[in-house]
């Protein structure tokens, strides 16, 4: 593995003849800003950052690279939460920030080529000009890259209808660790030509090579997104609820939160509550209400879950703007407890999985723990959970994380009991590398390792990021 | 690669302590009929074919393979089209004809297991009784296996909507060709713990290693489909019909097909014409007819399309009965053609592109061949169309095919041309092998066979499909 430490005159200049200086930052800030991401715990320390302009840009900065033996790291809207865009051992760091222009849009095909650097937003509101829709979303959208998404196989708020990123890329140009460019897959359908590189690169955290550039598929806009908050006392009946309306519709969320989240929430931003009565948890449900047919169907299946007390109350939204302020109930839960300084962390199972996994957690951290507060929430109609513990004011910063850290042993080991995953939808980058054994096998592993070497064999990409290249 | 000169009397000794003597055939009609698929270009000759029952029992004969250096070739419902199973080097056949149980199937996860010999019908069947769907259906649902659609990533009508077999596959228990175990993400919905090795898998026609069993995702069934015949004067407005109809509703399949081709399937199988007056081409169209506003926006939509010229008659099927016999015009035509011998091929390319590569195909073909008759037919909706060339009555088999064998190269080039795959949908196998290189670089190629040794070092598995291992 590379180690840099720091360039030499000689270095940067090289670097500067390559992609212009007006390309390259070394200024403190800069390297502090464009080293990290939204995790605090480790301190970026870059050696320079590197705007590309061109594929060719990249080629030639990875090229370099591999002769010089420097480490790169790739980063996009520097919105990951497992420190897999963070440089810590004087990498060089690729920002795809310069690289933001979308092309080549097709209305037949319903696709547009992203370069790495377009933000999330940014194509969602492109393919809403375009009649269209661009289905994936979640809280960092609006500065988020597209690199990055793709890098982390980016999930959010409509997986249970529209699937990851995964499902949304249609091809890739990627400069592999080699320097070999590869046009992956070319944005067609169907196409059983050996096996399929492109998902290899989807959620490989930049570590075989940069995306460079992607298409992405659109779709058909909903038309009229509906949201509905109910009350659910017992957490089990958050299965029945969903099994009962997944029969019956196209569900296009399938959201939940405890009674303690939405105090947070509702105290934070003053919001009302969705109903009077309070119940321990919440299911929030998205439908695209395209006609009377539906409303009513669905009106029936809420009837149906009250019969059986699994629903004791509810709420359905009349307008746009009661949409928002329901979904506001579940999107602003993390800003609400922000103060608290909580430990996050994010896990999956099989969805029916979910009620003894929560369980499990649960008694595991009020036996240890019983003076830390857990805040649940999360995208429960596809297994996947965000756990939240809040910082109790009388242990300072440094203890609570570090007593989390032992949290999130017991948390793993339950996750591994039900077969479940350590990083659900946030990548592991350097937070989780210590944990993948438990959701992925030695001989796993080693395979991965391997498949790294074929395509980054000076294993100059995103070094210590995933996995140790030496286990 | 190991070459096999039969197996000796200690080696089936072996392998009939490991699996028993009665999962073991030898029998000459037995080597020929599981040693082959449907292709009929190469003579199978396998030393024996194995049944395993378990998953310990194919770990048992990969270990046994590695050890002795004997190749094996997975077998399916031997309904390949690309000579992906079939055994020309006297290498062991492993078929999964005797694991075909499915199991563990949750309602809440909509998931359940498939053994790699389940056939494509039994899930289907299974599915329904339970309320649910799965979607991925094609000619030859009734015999092809689920280990052999997910080797070759299986695709079909109903693409445009629902996607390929990979698409519903939450997790897989592979031997790899070393011998390993690997339990490929657990059915999970969203993991980003590391990449992500069973897409790998999927599509690899059995070139990495065993796929044993699946967990397959089901989905809601469709309450009311309906299908639609335009007649459509000229190609090009198919993708006017396309785009048209895209925006507006959600197809479930968008076929096209030749006047050629309906009259062949209609003087085979003694149908009626979708309407009176015959047009070049003919398009399918199906939808879920979930209430009136649906269908009152399909006619709207239809006489936009007839106001435009790009459609010059229609027809909509009224029952389950009609809409069946207008899938048999479409369905019906490869074995209404079959008399004629025809050479296939299944190639693709952006479905914007089809008009001009189906243009120089057929240009191509009417320059170097002027008496070959071309059918086309295909899923235009995912850019996927089938070229069928007749034999003509005064050349024999020989010389057709051989003739064939340099139309091929002429349309690879076109194929390549539009960046198209030479296989869109039926895999390489050893048919295509030879033309992998026109739609996969040599940098992808060279990663291929380096992927192949992390998961197979000693090359045992279905050597020389795909790609040779030296180049």
């Amino acid at each position: 593995m590379p180690i840099n430490n720091g360039l030499s005159k000689n270095q940067l200049l090289a670097l500067a003849n390559m992609v212009s200086a007006s390309n390259i930052k070394t200024d403190k800030n800069d390297l502090s800003y464009f080293g990290g991401d939204r995790t605090r715990i480790y301190t970026p320390s870059p050696s320079a950052i590197v705007f590309p302009q061109t594929l060719q840009h990249v080629q030639d900065i990875v090229q370099w690279a591999n002769k010089e033996n420097i480490a790169l790291v790739p980063s996009g809207g520097r919105t990951g939460l497992s420190a897999g865009a963070v440089a810590i051992h004087h990498e060089v760091v690729v920002a795809f920030d310069r690289m933001n222009q979308l092309s080549e849009f097709n209305a037949i095909d319903r696709t547009v080529k992203c370069q790495a650097g377009v933000i999330t937003q940014q194509l969602q509101t492109f393919a809403t000009e375009k009649n269209l829709y661009y289905p994936v979303n979640f809280a960092s959208a609006g500065s988020s890259q597209m690199g990055g998404n793709i890098s982390t196989n980016a999930g959010g708020i409509n997986v249970i209808k529209y699937g990851m990123t995964r499902d949304w890329v249609a091809g890739l140009t990627v400069v592999t660790g080699k320097g070999e460019i590869l046009k992956l897959n070319n944005g067609l359908v169907k196409n059983n030509a050996g096996y399929d590189i492109r998902h290899l690169f989807i959620g490989a955290e930049g570590s075989l090579g940069f995306i460079v550039e992607a298409t992405m598929r659109l779709t058909k806009a909903p038309s009229d997104l509906t949201v509905l908050v109910l009350g659910v006392p017992q957490f089990s009946a958050l299965m029945s609820i969903i099994e009962t309306f997944q029969q019956a519709i196209d569900l296009t969320a399938f959201e939940f939160f405890s009674e303690q989240a939405l105090q947070k929430v509702i105290a934070c931003h003053d919001l009302p509550r969705p109903f009077k009565t309070p119940t321990d948890y919440y299911a929030l449900l998205e439908f695209d209400n395209v006609n009377a047919d539906i409303e009513a169907n669905v009106m029936a299946l809420v009837e149906q879950c009250t019969q059986h007390s699994w629903v004791s109350d509810g709420v359905i939204s009349r307008s746009l703007q009661q949409r928002r302020q329901l979904w506001r109930l579940r999107e602003d839960i993390s800003e609400a407890i922000a103060p608290w300084t909580p430990y996050k962390n994010d896990i999956s199972t099989l969805i029916s999985n979910v009620p003894p996994l929560i369980n499990e957690v649960e008694n595991y951290v009020n036996e240890h723990y019983p003076d830390f507060e857990i805040i649940w929430f999360g995208h429960i109609g596809d297994g996947n959970v965000h756990l939240n513990i809040l910082k109790p004011d009388h242990l300072d910063k440094t203890a609570f994380f570090e007593q989390c850290h032992t949290v999130s042993k017991g948390v793993f080991t339950v996750v591994e009991k039900y077969q479940g995953s350590i990083s659900a939808e946030h990548g592991v980058g350097l937070i989780k590398k210590d944990a993948l054994r438990h959701t992925r096998s030695d001989s796993e592993i080693a395979l991965m390792r391997q498949i790294k070497h074929a395509f980054d064999p000076k294993g100059i990409m995103n070094p210590g990021k995933i996995f140790d290249l030496n286990g």
